[in-house]
């Protein structure tokens, strides 16, 4: 992603550790097109009834992500505590959708792959978290 | 608007008051508008300069009601931990754009109007966050 | 809503008539709400099996409407090509989940409400388009 | 990123060419986090009042390019017609952003970098579109 480049380009001094940031970012991104998958993939499943709960959690997963990357993008006027609160919703809501894929992984590929993704989102935010403390 | 007769006609169990739902829902839906005129339109301004730190916050403040509004409408699989940190990271993000139009209100009607509309979400998140205690 | 308030309180001229603008933007946003929780009713319903294609045209829907409210919100630098095309594909958006919508109508409510609101909408983007025109 | 992972190991079929649409998504998600950061980047530059169409349109463009990823992603109940106004929709405003960083290119690197993502994004969207007529 070119993300690091825009970041290097930036005008402004930015706080913390750029990697464990463009990391972050990143992660957020790939969270949200893969929750938004798993749950299109959950309706497209015979088992639909049994689903219900992913498809719920990784809808809520890809809002939360989708906020979270656009406000950690974004640096020159951050307001400290709402940055901290939004990444810390981001990591309860990776938590939540990671924890109800698990439970399906074994019968759906989706579900695991997109429980692995929510957990390097779950570390990227806690990590950017204490990149910020 | 309709939310409240999609919530009355919702086939499962609504946690909380509903009427405080409603508000909720329907303060971060209002919020998100406005911030997101109100960065449109100090970028409009003359002095869009002095406005930098208005823009970024509005930006943020739209992007993490949006997520809000989302989370809190679905009802059918929340989880708990993860719809109080997003609401709680919506107080903050209201908190942080509202306090930044108020230094503006005085010379720009639409950032006095702003921070009205982010102090009722702000308020309305709050009440939401008491009636799921 | 607030945003005929912020709207008057713009510093830039406005293209086309404001009252259509106010109700494309009110509309839109009224349809995500409305299209974000129909998609989670259909979830919580027994039927779900029965509901999918609804689920998934409500959560398209949902997400072009925000889109369509930021863009016809944002009036400062607006690239005509890209707000009509994007009104058009809320128009269809609008139009997939309503038709989807009346066809579970009599049997849940949730949708019926859903299909009035997106029939709203659809009607609130073309009257925009056409003033625009 | 796991997108292709994820559509590979979805239960229904997928129309046009899984690769074109794989792109797609990608280039919406990499221009989505671009736009974002270079409207914030022209924030934090001396010359911000030269920047404002910039950053109308960057934002724009990210929000547009956000709903496409989600659309075209979800695959089990696609409406054709809706996806295609989207995706269009999606070209338009790349287009718009692209032409207007080009013109800030050669004194903001922030700039040459998005004008490319958007090239790249508007050509990804083009082969989709010439995908699945």
């Amino acid at each position: 992603m070119s993300i690091r480049d825009m970041l290097e380009a930036h005008p402004q001094p930015i706080s913390g550790d750029l990697a464990v940031r463009v990391r972050c970012i990143e992660q957020c991104s790939e969270c949200a097109v893969t929750c938004t998958s798993c749950a299109d993939a959950d309706l497209g499943e015979h088992d639909v009834q049994e689903l219900v709960r992913c498809i719920g959690l990784c809808l809520d997963c890809a809002d939360v992500c989708d906020a979270t990357r656009r406000i950690v993008t974004r640096v020159t006027s951050a307001d400290a505590a709402a940055v901290r609160a939004t990444v810390e919703a981001c990591v309860a809501a990776c938590r939540a959708s990671r924890a109800e894929c698990e439970r399906h992984a074994a019968h759906h590929e989706h579900c695991r792959v997109c429980a692995e993704v929510c957990r390097s989102c779950e570390e990227a935010c806690a990590d950017f978290l204490a990149s910020i403390a």
